[in-house]
């Protein structure tokens, strides 16, 4: 049988975030592993849904979309759930966090993980980068747990949204990658994101997520690396 | 009378794209001018409306929103207009498109304008993250470009929605900054874009910010320095 939605995936990757909202939504969908190891995400194939080459490209009744950010919207709308709609009053606050989380948070993370894609510097060059990220990173999660007290609705990981969703995997990601550079990061430095991880990991999408990649037991929370039962989280 | 919406603004910020679009809907605002020379947008007036310090915030019914990318997709989801609405086939390619501009585009542009703020590094260092930047966003262009073609409608300037409005500033502010550092632009490279910034140019909405901001006759063409009535653009 066809599916309605078809999730282009890898363990442990931003995809992570959208199997969380398929799951939460409870709407049917399949998986397709991307073969990080073979650069799957490179290949022709691949590029036709996303000429990026990331990860993760849902595919959907009205064609391929690909952005995180993008899809979390786009389901969220679609099917009336996971935060506030276009005409609710809620709308501008998640909207504007949904940007910063996409725009602002997810970029410097990206750079502490792969510094080597923004600079032809050598590795002091590229540690000093890495470095500068963590600390904007370290600013940014003030931010977030100053909004999350504002917008409780918004971060709450027992009902999640988009936002909530999207942040989860992050505070994941924080605390495990780059293996041996996250000595910045304590998710007790930040109440309210780290009662936000623990909210998410009592809902059924999150069991269904550390089955499917291999998360272990509190994967947002107190995270442990991945071991998933097919394809590698790095 | 109090507008509706209130627009803090710097000349030629990006404060322009969120001007576009309040006058293609043409609705009413009034705007708020944040002194960059005082460094108004770390008041703790500004930091009120924004905590990041940054520009543009609109004001609106619903409470201060900022990021460029939220404010856009919440003036035309609320105006129903700029583009496919929520329940519309067009909508996935519209929000991943605004997303990849958002998160990708946008904050590679940005640090070619201030690599002093990811980098402890010296000024040979900032050198090359710029340099790496702007090769990146050639990219990134050319990326765009080929989606024009798929897309007509999402990058059409003389019926511009939220993805073209974005665009014509962008592709101003490569044309024009750093001074010095413009040499790698050529918007001949990218004929489907050059024709979004020219249809763009024959828009009401253009006229009204070239006089409010002071932007010159081709302002996203074949820009020129600003020279705003009031305020700086630097």
């Amino acid at each position: 049988m066809t599916q309605t939605y078809r999730l282009h995936y890898a363990p442990d990757n931003a995809s992570l975030i959208i199997r969380l909202a398929l799951e939460e939504l409870g709407v049917p969908y399949d998986t397709a592993l991307v073969d990080r190891a073979a650069r799957a995400q490179r290949s022709p194939d691949y590029l036709r849904l996303n000429p990026m080459g990331l990860i993760p490209v849902l595919e959907t009744p009205d064609g391929p979309i690909f952005e995180t950010g993008a899809i979390l919207l786009w389901l969220a709308d679609r099917h009336g759930a996971l935060g506030p709609g276009p005409q609710a009053p809620g709308r501008g606050a998640a909207l504007k966090w949904l940007f910063f989380v996409s725009n602002t948070l997810h970029p410097a993370l990206r750079m502490t993980f792969y510094p080597d894609a923004y600079t032809d510097g050598d590795a002091d060059e590229q540690a000093r980068l890495r470095a500068h990220a963590q600390a904007r990173i370290k600013g940014h999660l003030d931010k977030l747990d100053v909004a999350a007290g504002d917008h409780p609705d918004l971060f709450d990981g027992d009902r999640p949204g988009i936002i909530a969703l999207y942040l989860g995997p992050i505070l994941r990601w924080m605390a495990l990658y780059p293996e041996d550079h996250t000595a910045w990061f304590d998710l007790y430095d930040w109440p309210r994101l780290r009662a936000l991880a623990l909210g998410l990991e009592r809902r059924a999408s999150t069991a269904a997520a550390i089955r499917a990649e291999g998360l272990g037991p509190h994967p947002f929370s107190d995270p442990q690396p991945a071991d998933p039962p097919e394809g590698s989280a790095t």
